[in-house]
């Protein structure tokens, strides 16, 4: 029989101890971590960058299908894509964590050992935050931060008229995946004899549940000697990246509906729910994918990359931002932020 | 009549543009702010320290109490407060919101005001957040940056024998204010016609609802030429903080009780209470005064300092940390840490 131990047991030094325990640091530029009031850090003479988010359960994750592990990955995950979209590299987060008393240290555990392997995949040392109590459900806010060398750093607001738009890997999955759980919630909520099906959408709920920031990327454009002229990662969308790149660079931009990376398992499951797949993709967001512009000239660099995909050009502000089928016609997109509000 | 603009009116960007509007930037070391993925600073030779922290609403403040413009610039100045404590220089915050529907644009544009004052304050520039909902209470995440040259940071872990041991200010204060302040409230609760009585109170509840931190000492010790040994701020409580500069210097201490600096206000107020104020300056807590231990050699040069006090001395491990009255009594003191749990 497997024993829990509530929170209130261990108190907040014993809490703090047992994760610091489980903590390496792997950064030089990490001078002291967690233990003091900050932490102190020692870029040299790089430019550190800085990002942040917070997730809070009922808005951002729903626990009855997000294993804790699996979150405390995805909410470092979603910081450093913000880090790789500055073309930098990650070197260190703070974590802040609030929970209820309902809350078990083995809970926590898993929480924190989501956020360490995170912290070993991406190479980054968890420096700094802070353990408290929350009277509602599971907050998460982190803070990453990453080195870049001076003039390295990328901007959404680079981007030329003729440059390539390219994406990583495939999207829509992730926002496919998230309905793929909303349904079989629902199920087990109507009957909880149900077992969920999600075998056959494996790769769709992985998306969901634990993405990955595409470090591997920035590292292999830099080996390709290739500088993206703008760059963001896709959490909201691509229509609303797309929209955020050309209105910061001041350009227009063509995107083409056949050029677009989507999975099998993804356009499947969008027919079996009667869903646009186009829109899954332009609109769906949380694939943390990298949208970047590059010179036209890096073109044969990047034409055979297994994992990046052109998907259209960077035009004329007056043009506006389309997309376009094959038959030569465009339609203007639209932004969409959240609607949380 | 005033308007008031319910959030859902001006959406994600447009409460983002409204925020940007008014920000502006101080600070040499900050290449980019708010605006992209990351915000990019360049510190330059300089070492950098990173210090966060998380208020919840109902666990760390009450609104029927805060208005948001303090809340807002307590929020700030908590995460100073540690930056301070390392002998840093607060340079960049990043602020991280969650609030529910039900706010309007007029709230949380006073909390940002609160925000921007704090900023302004102690010369920071606010780069970088994440404004999002909440399905539950107003939560506040902050991260703030400061830098620090190279050795000259102070940690927790160099107070050695023989130092002096200070601190800031007076202690209690806020403790006792957030006793007033809960009065008030129950008795608004009970008779909605009553007002409160605080006119008496001011000084006390005032810091409770709107601490500062202590850069001002900070600079100071610099001109003095004093490098305190060791430094922690002041958020749990005299005591507590003691146990954490003794422990992690591997040290003891005496600190005198008739040394302990407090408002007379807070001793009134303690009495009417029916509270021992040795009890609330030890472990009242939320003073962000500053805690440190300097080099007995030092001694002239604070001894008439108006906002220091030397409250009791390092002592080898095996003396323990004690409290010591007039008659020569020593009492152990006990760690409380939070007890949120």
């Amino acid at each position: 029989m497997s024993e829990y131990t509530p929170l209130s047991e261990l108190g907040e030094f014993g809490l703090i101890k047992r994760i610091n325990e489980k903590i390496e640091l792997r950064n030089a530029s990490t001078i002291k971590g967690i233990g003091d009031d900050a932490a102190v850090l020692e870029p040299q003479e790089k430019q550190i960058v800085v990002s942040t988010d917070m997730l809070l359960e009922g808005v951002h994750f729903d626990l009855t299908f997000c294993p804790l592990k699996h979150l405390g990955y995805k909410a470092v995950a979603v910081n450093v894509s913000d880090i790789a979209a500055m073309n930098a590299r990650p070197t260190q987060i703070t974590v802040n964590i609030a929970l209820g008393a309902r809350y078990t240290v083995e809970a926590v555990e898993e929480l924190y050992e989501g956020i360490r392997l995170a912290c070993e995949s991406y190479n980054v040392d968890l420096v700094g935050g802070d353990t408290t109590s929350s009277r509602a459900g599971l907050v998460i806010s982190i803070t990453a931060i990453g080195e870049v060398a001076k003039g390295e750093a990328v901007l959404r607001s680079g981007a030329k008229v003729h440059d390539l738009v390219c994406v990583t890997g495939d999207l829509g999955a992730a926002y496919m995946g998230l309905q793929v759980l909303e349904r079989e919630k629902q199920a087990f909520m109507a009957n909880p004899e149900m077992q969920p099906e999600l075998e056959e959408k494996q790769y769709i709920v992985g998306r969901q549940l634990r993405p990955e920031a595409r470090m591997d990327v920035v590292y292999e454009l830099k080996e390709l000697g290739i500088k993206p002229t703008s760059m963001i990662d896709i959490s909201d969308g691509l229509a609303s990246e797309l929209m955020h790149i050309c209105s910061q660079s001041g350009v227009g931009a063509t995107v083409y509906k056949d050029n677009l990376p989507a999975d099998a398992q993804m356009l499947e499951t969008a027919v079996e729910f009667n869903l646009d797949p186009i829109t899954c993709i332009m609109n769906g967001g949380e694939d943390y994918e990298l949208l970047f512009t590059i010179p036209l000239a890096d073109y044969d660099k990047v034409k055979n990359h297994p994992d990046i995909t052109i998907i259209g050009k960077i035009t004329e502000a007056s043009e506006g931002v389309n997309l376009a089928n094959k038959q030569g016609q465009s339609f203007p997109l639209h932004a969409q932020g959240w609607r949380h509000f």
